[in-house]
């Protein structure tokens, strides 16, 4: 096995070319080992195993930069950079991340999850490098998908200077669903018309071989080339910003991209180079359905089968709901940035076409645009992951919440998603969003609660959140008409302990007060279905001796500190213990990240009984 | 006078075109009249006169939408739909805001204040038109500046196919400053290679006047024109993204524009209308010093002097410390978007060209590319105003404080800033700080204090902010070397109220405790200078019995709050009352909107004696 022989950059440069093939195909055969046990980014990751090892022939690792955007289809760079032997911990708590990390490797420059930063950062590293005097070249690899990200423009229009810089755009025609809007046309237009870079290679590989004078050759035709280029052919966007351009390659060629790497690496100005590569490819299930494979959660690798998921999921409840809200009202539109599938808005975007809006992963303009589409009369619902929201948080105070306009929100991924890990988590959309007025905010919990809460924020005429976790609504569980629900443990008037969570803490908290019951301590759960506004529940805490608060959000700004806020400005006798996160929490499984920040039912049920 | 006889877009419509250049100084003069008292965008509004004379003519306002971006060139808009009378009140507490806004008029469709949205609301506007079926047409009036904010990219990308839709891109080479980046230089080779619209003009006017068959001499010529141009000519950004290219033109010439307007209006795809304005136009001193007269508070109208400032700006000496700190460390860069003046870097600028980089109007990108610096192994500073620091949000949590990378964030403009209103008081920055793990959060009051924060940040590993206000640094204050300062109205034993403050509250707080004592109540004032994490103060205020904390921020997840909860947790028997903005501040003097919030002397001094 070729593989056992590599560990670093250099065991990769030392290969004989004939055996990079061999190299690709056993680097995708542990690929899918590896996300069928563990789940994970597979699709993605078979795509860029030929374009990662012709990255690692031709640059200097760690020495040279590698940043991939996003980083989901960093798994066979951690393979060729030391980490081959851990990669079955790969997304499991304490083993590797499923996306770069600093902390984890050299190989590592900047980590990230989050889509359309890896050019910003790499200008950084570059510009670094240059006030420092150093040689090196910093590489990011984009997707097609993340250049629909606004933040991805502002970096093109500011690192033409970087010579010592390489962009490799890997246009696979999809970011998670197939691309949308005017950049993925236009680069279909750069894909058909080859003309260009087939010409320069082919020149390349005839005068190469003539001894001697090759390579005046090859610069003659090329320069010949470049002027008629420059006056006969459309320049495309990344020369319009003043880059070079190189492509478009085949991205499953590993000698055509060494070439040209090294070609780009050596340039003088900031280069893109441009390859094409195969979403899925070299797997026959994830080829005919790249989306679905892009992430998952373990599967079958002789037949592609994924386990199927029981029961049913917030985000599907609140797809088919809305899906049904809008035959009965013809306002109701539906953006996404990017998240048609994984938002829960397939069903939607079949039934109403013209109401559906995929923007691509553009959160920003996602969010005025909505916006805009409320001020013209429309009942807009953004669905967004939490984590994601953030990209939209300005937009969100200065377009929507301050102009009032009835904007929904449907923030998926509320909370503790897992094995993604820090980037995915939803952990600060609670407070953030106290902090903004005019904002209704639920955080329901039932099936039924999700759909009161979403036809409620339909019915406002000012903006609004719907927030719910990642994962499967519960089942057999009652719902609450009003804005809050209580369960007292014990005989009420014997109760001076209270328990105070959202969302998706309750099954924690639930647990946490029988076991206090269990031990001897009454409770009272209050769990907040509304949660900005606070609905007044001064009257169920005001012989509390004990106030906790749980939830899966961060403890400053949050809704415990508002209830101890409240607590003090009223001088309550309880003494109120706010638990929720402190400090961002790892990859990992949920029950283990609860348990490290203390929201798990057994330090609730301690704090109770304290 | 002409402009007393126009109040409606109707009235400019039935102007004939030889008296519109008389409207035109007129509007001029009225301009320079109310920046002159009032303050305000004066250049931005000189450069678009002719161009809202245009609008009017073509469009149909308020059924067709006009929307201008950021906004702060709406005046003459303002003037043309009705509100001219009430310009005297401008920026003035109660009065015209300097933005549009929808509360003011229905010819505003949409307010705005920060940079880049207006394609994103227009293109909302344009949806919902389609969905109800309604013919109007919405606009976009867009700077070049507001061109290089990630943002309008993403609208641009997703806009092509509405029709109803035209982007009015206002091209004056500057946004605030002189522009940058690629996408500048783009626009100025459009402008350059006028050879197309030139053509396309020429044949227009000719053929127009032969009677009869004009109209159809103009489309083949004009038919021919095009297939040459898409076969011999480089198509610019906006034909690559799909859109229909007009341009450029110049903006000061009325009868162009409205032809052309037309032809864009009809027009069966969403088009750009390129005209090039002069920033300042028609008045000498603006026109000799645009970027000054971008935003003046006032002037005098005959020489153009600005009554010198007296005192030193908290910008000013961020400025001239971290170039001083610059000299000794050559790893220090700053970073700024499009603020190079406002911020006060221009002495850095200056002194160290190769650490100093103005992105453009691109927050997102510039935290990023300062995370990448940071990891780099350079000391960045990140120069942003609080309210556009919020756009930001997200690189600061995912590429700074997840990686704890050590960049500095200097926060200017925290609090209420007055005349500019809503959208640029910075109120949140303080709450969405608060809840991100691994920042440290300065807030310091005096000159010594922001520097010895400066100094402290800059020393620091990880990411810190250091946050000041708008205006002068107070005259003749001490300075504290702790992270507090602690001052007693009244002997030190008998204190039961504590006043808590911070920043830009100081002087207020200072005023409250000055009348409190004077009414026979002892206070204890404690200003925090490190506002994250708190510094321990609990030993300040174990005997208190009424707590009050006043910031010129949101009081959700602001520092009461904070300061509030631990009381409750530490069961403490003072009653906390926590005083700050719950809802968005207006426009208006800081006197005025700090009683609106509660927290003028007055206010203050009253819950300390309750």
């Amino acid at each position: 096995m070729i593989l056992e022989t590599v560990s670093t950059p250099a065991d990769v440069k030392k290969l004989p070319p004939e055996q990079l093939k061999i190299l690709a195909a056993e680097i995708r055969s542990e690929l899918i080992n590896v996300t069928a046990s563990n789940g994970g980014h597979l699709a993605s990751n078979l795509g860029v195993v030929e374009l990662t090892i012709a990255i690692h022939r031709v640059f200097d690792c760690p020495e040279d930069r590698i940043i991939f955007d996003v980083s989901h289809q960093s798994y066979v760079h951690k393979m060729l950079t030391g980490r081959r032997q851990f990669m079955h911990t790969l997304r499991k708590y304490g083993g590797l991340s499923g996306f770069q990390k600093r902390s984890e490797s050299k190989a590592d420059p900047f980590g990230s999850g989050h889509s359309s930063t890896s050019v910003s950062a790499a200008a950084g590293f570059a510009a670094a490098d240059k006030i420092a005097g150093r040689k090196n070249i910093t590489v990011a690899v984009i997707g097609d998908g993340a250049l629909t990200g606004g933040m991805a423009y502002e970096a093109l229009n500011n690192c033409a200077s970087y010579d010592n810089m390489v962009i490799i755009l890997n246009d696979n025609g999809m970011s998670i669903s197939p691309n949308v809007g005017a950049t993925s046309k236009l680069l279909s237009r750069i894909r058909v018309s080859k003309k260009y870079f087939g010409f320069k290679r082919l020149v390349y590989k005839a005068f190469m071989a003539v001894p001697g004078i090759g390579k005046g050759l090859v610069n003659m035709a090329v320069g010949f080339k470049n002027w008629a280029k420059r006056h006969l052919v459309h320049e495309n966007l990344f020369e319009q910003l003043g880059m070079h351009y190189f492509g478009p390659l085949d991205g499953h060629d590993i000698s055509a991209m060494e070439d040209v790497l090294r070609e780009a690496k050596a340039d003088g100005k900031c280069s893109v180079v441009h390859v094409c590569t195969k979403k899925g490819n070299g797997y026959a299930p994830s080829e005919k359905n790249p989306a679905f494979f892009h992430g998952v959660s373990g599967f079958d690798r002789e037949t592609g089968a994924v386990k199927e998921g029981e029961g049913k999921s917030y985000s599907s409840v609140f797809g088919e709901t809305l899906t049904r809200l809008a035959f009965a009202d013809k306002r109701i539109c539906a953006v996404t940035a990017a998240m048609e599938y994984g938002t829960g808005l397939a069903p939607f975007a079949k039934a109403f076409p013209d109401r559906f809006f995929d923007v691509g992963i553009a959160e920003e303009h996602a969010m005025t645009f909505s916006a805009g589409l409320a001020a013209g009369g429309m009942k807009p619902v953004f669905a967004v992951y939490s984590t994601f929201s953030q990209r939209a948080y300005d937009q969100l105070i200065h377009d929507v919440a301050l102009q009032k306009l009835p904007v929904v929100i449907a923030m998926d991924r509320a909370g503790i998603v897992g094995s993604d890990g820090p980037t995915h988590h939803g952990m600060f959309d609670m407070s953030y969003l106290n902090a903004i007025p005019n904002i209704t905010v639920w955080s329901p919990y039932t099936e039924t609660e999700l759909k009161v809460c979403l036809k409620r924020a339909l019915d406002l005429d000012t903006p609004s959140v719907v927030r719910y976790p990642r994962g499967n609504v519960p089942e057999g569980q009652s719902m609450s008409d009003i804005d809050y629900a209580v369960t007292d443990f014990g005989q009420s008037e014997f109760i001076y302990t209270v328990l105070i969570t959202t969302g998706s803490e309750t099954a924690e908290a639930y647990r946490a007060c029988e076991i206090a019951h269990a031990n001897g301590t009454n409770v009272r759960l209050i769990r907040l279905i509304r949660v900005k506004p606070l609905p007044d529940i001064s009257h169920l805490i005001k012989n509390a001796r004990v106030i906790v608060t749980a939830e899966e959000g961060m403890v400053k700004g949050g809704i415990g500190e508002g209830i101890a806020a409240m607590c003090a400005s009223k001088q309550l006798r309880a003494r109120v213990t706010v638990c929720g996160a402190t400090d961002f929490l790892p990859h990992g499984d949920g029950g283990t990240l609860r348990a490290m920040a203390g929201i798990d039912s057994t330090s609730l049920a301690r704090k109770l009984c304290e």
